[in-house]
């Protein structure tokens, strides 16, 4: 969505922050802006504004239409037999809003006066015509957005779903009509019993006013749960979004995240949104100033609209409005539009509206971007990656370059290699090399970053080392050459082969056969995590590579990790991949995305025992000798291998790396999820000795969960979490429990995951109900290759 | 699925009964059967004969395996990092199935005592291992179906869903390992605390032995629930069926209906759901030869696997067992042969099972099979039939003549046609015919029954008729002007037009210029009607011939027509739709498909207010004149004409023929549906004096209603019922209200149908919450062509 012509630009400041696109709505206006009206609203610091499509002459004649219709239901005899009158076309008495040069500065706001939840069949039926001649007028004008007013309170209140649905579907064939407008549902963040618009209803019946909703409960997810059906039922249209009214009191977070995460298209606020401050003048409370800064981080963060607060356009000299009309010239004279320009500028003539000023100091207010978010993480939000296959694979240079920009996670392997140094300087290990310096091995070393980092520990800690850099990516292999002249004098031994291959560092060649005799390992450095962990493959990469791992006292760094999960809503990521599964990209929702999460929604509870997020499954290394040797044994074959009644028969030479979880989630309120988060964390490195320099517990981590990156590895970026996609969107009742079951499943080709989501609800102390649940999702197809 | 070897034949009985397939299971058994055991089975009355695939040294080898698992763990340092076991593959020593000349003859039973919900991961990963070696071996041996015991008690008793995930899964599994084998899970119709079958576990830990669960509520669907899940998983595959174990008690019929829609292959009996008759021998109470009378009806009726109920095999003399184990002959010898043979018919050296004699006393007592459901019903149960296309298609004269088969049909329309003319008579209404005549015209007279039925009718009550028979299909109007000539005596005319396009019957041509004068038609009949009353657009083609109807009087038959839905759960029907998803068919769940629903279950109550068959929308003609002339001037378009505002833009000539409907309906059980059945009911005319032959209320009527159609119309078999699919199944707890949305759409083109069902559950006296729904389905992509 772009408003090219909201394009105001920075304001002289030097920072970058989120820019704020403010329009303007006047629920009483009836005609079309003229030009000169339209001007003036611009010139009082708006960016665009809004226009009825059909004006109060329509609105009369389909009131009409339904009158007649209602007097011949009382003549008919054949009660329900007289059809639903059909609304003529449009007529140049009907509307004053025509394409002109400054259309694409509208916003079409569709007639409040219909009523599409209705019960009574003719008013939904008129209804859905009037808004579907509306949505086809303005399409025809060049309007791009078409904000159409939400179902109405009573209809929602009625506790089925007929009122609702009806809507969804109107909306739905509207999209089919208006076939390049956005549309965008007008809704409350909640429903305030007594708070819903007064508009003159589509009704004849005049005692069937609307009834008085004040003292009741609110029900704080009621709106959300209308959005959530007219969504559903338009299946996640792209063109599909919120104007969202913002109310005087803001609800509690839960539901602020939850609308976080839907398509914001528009934030509007009316006159009883805003406080007085000590001067009189509008402002909001910190809360919104909060709310509202946390919803402009998002990368298409919503405009604001703002509604009723002026400036009143009706006291205006009838000439401007009649030159206007004027249809010989299309555009205003040079010289009128220079009076229109200083009148924005001295703000003589048009003094800034207060509630646009008071936004345009919020702005100001906003924190700046800071310069990663700038190049790099406001991009990525809730962008789709592959994930890597590093494995089959060989990475270009600048795909490393952008690994290695991480300061955060080298730093933590080199204080992971100090450790691990000092500590076997302290205990008096044994070293693998006949020098007595510790042996380091690199496994997968790329252009070398870990490499740097280990003779850096050495040269910290005092601690001598041979260093052995193994790579099977011929190009980078060059590099690593060139590495070794330039910058690490010759120090470090370099191999170009697959590590499982690697038969391990080379002590001394025999001169009676020159075959080589080989040494072992006794720190194995690898950087083989994807962002679930064990998802590019690092179990089976160092099962491969442990026999070069001095028996006993040899360690590999990392040391372990940990897979993490959690349920989240995610509507925008959801509907992109549905779109590139009806596009041909039939794995869509097959494949766990890399994906930087951002308008996301997590739905469960932090609660002691079910936390918000849980850890799946833990991978440590190195294997105990036995687990190796059994392994070894399988791939072998034989009766004392593999048996065959492994997944799809294989023999089960990867089965120990085989995973299965059943995790409980807690969500107190209804919602709908769309898959679940994946993060890892890993301890590098565990210190026996509490040294300086590790974390408090004498690890030294990384972590990619919300919860904990701050305290283990503040500002790291080299991951994103992972997102498992549901094939269809889980809805859930309040107080429900997610069940969540997950496999990390292998044959003895290839590692894939199935996941699978399982809601029950209490409906008592002691009764627990199933009401829904995912089917079985797997990657399977895109499984990674071993 | 088919066991050729059953091929029993007819017993001597003149009359089609079910055939009944009794096989034999004993849960001692540890050893397949030799040829002369199982000719001893055989001969005692079974069919067919159940074998383990592995034996006890396999077993035993498989908990050896475990226990050393237990030791490794308890000296292991590292808890968790030790390798779950892998089980060697079988040997000669494991088991004594072999392929052999009577394999096809044997089901296999899988080994109980495997557990594949096992929270300890150990367990439930041999477990796996031997499902897997096991369904690979027989598989390979030429086995065609193998039961597998179903999640243990204690699983489905945890509340959550872990266990029966697991075990789903592993089936999963289990099917891409035994490619060309039926899988099918042996479970209870309802699970009984403390009748769970006593078998060893696969567990080395002896203190958890089971615990007692006797005195616990009974959860009736808990059983199915997990059965649910089960399928659900594997997703619905055409190789998973049910082996359902019959208990002492049967549940109460929402439970008995439930399985019954579900793929049953076997039904199991033990010795203790037997009684004992007033001779000591052993019968079955009423209500289970009722449920097996219901359950026998189906066309894929179940087999009777009858478990430890004898003989026994153990007393037989060893050297059979040595003639068998020898290799040398494949085939009994003929003298052999003979031998068993007349063992078994002269019963002198074996007798009859007592139990199996039983059911084949209970084949006997079957009701046998009406004509009707021999060369037409039972094949047509649950076969999915596109709906005809009359309007676009012309039928063949076999089609015709399939229709005109239904002597119930064309009896109603008689009395119709009958009761309008003697009422015609009464009332001294003026007619259309200068020669005072009721003028009738058949439209869309095919062959030409209801001509035939209309002069019956004239005969009948003496009421002077003028026929017209108005045909579209030229190959039907020779048979038409040939049934005139010689069935008719010429006292029909016969017209050749679309009836949308005819203007009526000719009274005279005028001679100055040749152009003919046209009449009207006093009682237009028609049998346009669909499953779902308006599916074959009945009121559109209504709409085009009414202009020919005598304004004021003139009256149609039918007068009017209505539809009527109910949610349903029709599992078989969904796995078949979704088989031609997945084929190519891609709008396999878009259509409304014609359909003999059979197996299914009506998961609506019977309450007053909320039935069980809901009334969704009614037709009724002729339509007012001032409703016409309204369609006509839309028709013709201009500013009084259509306004663009209907569906897909169109100018709504059609939009009287709209509908729409909002219906609640009660489930009382959890379940699932699949989709909503749709009926018809007609009232072809209404008399307005209470004269005979007619209903009792004077109304002449058609209905496939299960619960009016034997009240309204005995017997007819001219229509099936409609099925609505759903893309996804949709799950819902107990004390569950479906909301059914359902539209009958149409632009000036077509005509097509939109469902949607959502569930909302009673968490208390005044508390529902939503806790799931279907999306919006559409047959707009197969609609209806006008």
């Amino acid at each position: 969505m772009s408003h090219s012509f909201m394009d105001q630009g920075s304001e002289g400041y030097n920072e970058v922050r989120p820019t704020f696109y403010i329009g303007q709505h006047d629920s009483t206006r009836s005609e079309t802006l003229n030009e000169s009206q339209y001007g003036r609203i611009l010139n009082a610091g708006f960016g665009f504004v809004t226009t009825p499509i059909t004006n109060e002459d329509f609105h009369e004649r389909v009131v009409n239409l339904l009158r007649e219709l209602s007097l011949d239901a009382k003549n008919s005899a054949q009660a329900g037999s007289i059809p639903d009158p059909v609304v003529p076309p449009l007529t140049i008495e009907d509307t004053t809003l025509f394409p002109s040069t400054y259309t694409s500065g509208l916003v079409a706001y569709a007639s409040p006066w219909i009523d599409l939840c209705s019960p009574n069949h003719a008013v939904s039926s008129i209804s859905r015509q009037v808004l579907n001649l509306e949505v086809s007028y303005a399409n025809f004008c060049g309007i791009r957005s078409i904000i159409v007013p939400g179902p109405r309170q009573d209809a929602a209140k009625t506790g089925n779903g007929q009122g609702i649905t009806q809507y969804a579907r109107a909306i739905q064939e509207a999209f089919s009509i208006g076939t390049r407008v956005n549309l965008i549902i007008h809704i409350p963040m909640y429903r305030e019993p007594g708070l819903e618009d007064k508009v003159a209803l589509l009704s004849i019946d005049e005692d069937k006013s609307q009834t008085t909703l004040e003292g009741e409960d609110i029900d704080l997810f009621s709106a959300w749960d209308s959005w959530h059906v007219i969504r559903s039922v338009c299946e996640y249209d792209s063109r599909l979004f919120v104007a969202l009214k913002i109310p005087r009191v803001l609800p509690e977070k839960e539901l602020q995240t939850r609308w976080f995460s839907e398509p914001l298209q528009y934030l509007t606020f009316g006159p009883q949104t805003f406080q007085s401050n000590r001067a009189g003048r509008p402002c909001l409370s910190r809360y919104h100033q909060e709310m509202i800064c946390i919803y402009m981080r998002l990368k298409n963060a919503p405009y604001f609209l703002l509604c009723d607060v002026g400036p009143e356009l009706q006291a205006e000299p009838d000439n401007t409005q009649a030159a206007a009309a004027e249809p010989t010239t299309d555009f205003p004279s040079l010289a009128e539009a220079a009076t229109q320009q200083s009148a924005g500028t001295t703000h003589t003539l048009q003094p800034l509206n207060v509630y646009a000023s008071y936004f345009r100091h919020l702005e100001r207010q906003q924190e700046p971007l800071s310069d990663l978010e700038q190049t790099t993480l406001t991009n990525f939000q809730d962008w789709l990656q592959s994930p890597l296959q590093p494995l089959s694979d060989n990475l270009e240079s600048m795909t490393y370059e952008v690994f290695e920009g991480d300061p955060v996670k080298y730093f933590q392997y080199e204080m992971a290699i100090a450790a691990a140094l000092r500590d076997w300087a302290a205990q008096g290990k044994p070293t693998s090399s006949p020098g007595g310096e510790v042996v380091i091995a690199v496994a997968g070393s790329g252009r070398g970053p870990l490499v740097t980092r280990a003779l850096r520990a050495s040269e910290s800690t005092g601690v001598p080392v041979k260093v052995w850099a193994v790579e099977k990516n011929p190009n980078a292999y060059v590099y690593l050459l060139r590495q070794n002249q330039q910058a690490w004098g010759g120090r470090v031994t370099v191999v170009k082969t697959d590590m499982r291959a690697w038969k391990g560092p080379i002590l001394s060649t025999s001169t009676s056969s020159d075959s080589p005799v080989y040494g072992n390992v006794d720190i194995l450095v690898s950087e083989l995590l994807g962002s679930f962990g064990d998802n590019e493959l690092s179990p089976e990469c160092l099962d491969g590579i442990q026999h070069v791992l001095a028996p006993g006292h040899g360690i590999s760094i990392p040391a372990s990790y940990t897979a993490h999960v959690s349920p989240i809503a995610t509507p925008r990521i959801y509907a992109d991949i549905q779109q590139r599964a009806t596009t041909g990209e039939e794995n869509a929702f097959n494949t766990p995305w890399v994906v930087r999460l951002f308008a996301l929604d997590f739905v469960a509870q932090r609660v002691p025992d079910r936390p918000r997020f849980q850890q799946a499954w833990e991978f440590a290394h190195p294997l105990p000798r036995a687990t190796l040797e059994a392994v070894e044994a399988r791939r072998a074959g034989g009766v004392a291998g593999g048996g065959g009644g492994s997944m799809a028969g294989a023999v089960g030479a990867n089965d120990h790396n085989a995973r299965h979880c059943h995790l409980t989630f807690v969500c107190r309120s209804r919602g709908a999820i769309h898959g679940l988060a994946g993060y890892f964390e890993s301890v590098l490195y565990e210190s026996t000795a509490a040294s300086t320099g590790e974390g408090e517990d004498g690890k030294v981590e990384l972590s990619i969960l919300p919860e904990n990156i701050d305290r283990k590895s503040k500002d790291m970026i080299s991951w994103f979490p992972i997102f498992f996609p549901l094939k269809e969107p889980l809805y859930f009742p309040p107080d429900t429990e997610l069940e969540v079951s997950m496999w990390r499943q292998t044959d003895d080709a290839k590692v894939w995951y199935e996941w699978m989501v399982e809601a029950f609800m209490w409906v008592g102390p002691s009764q627990r109900v199933k009401v829904g649940g995912s089917g079985l999702c797997s990657s399977r197809k895109v499984a990674c290759l071993l």
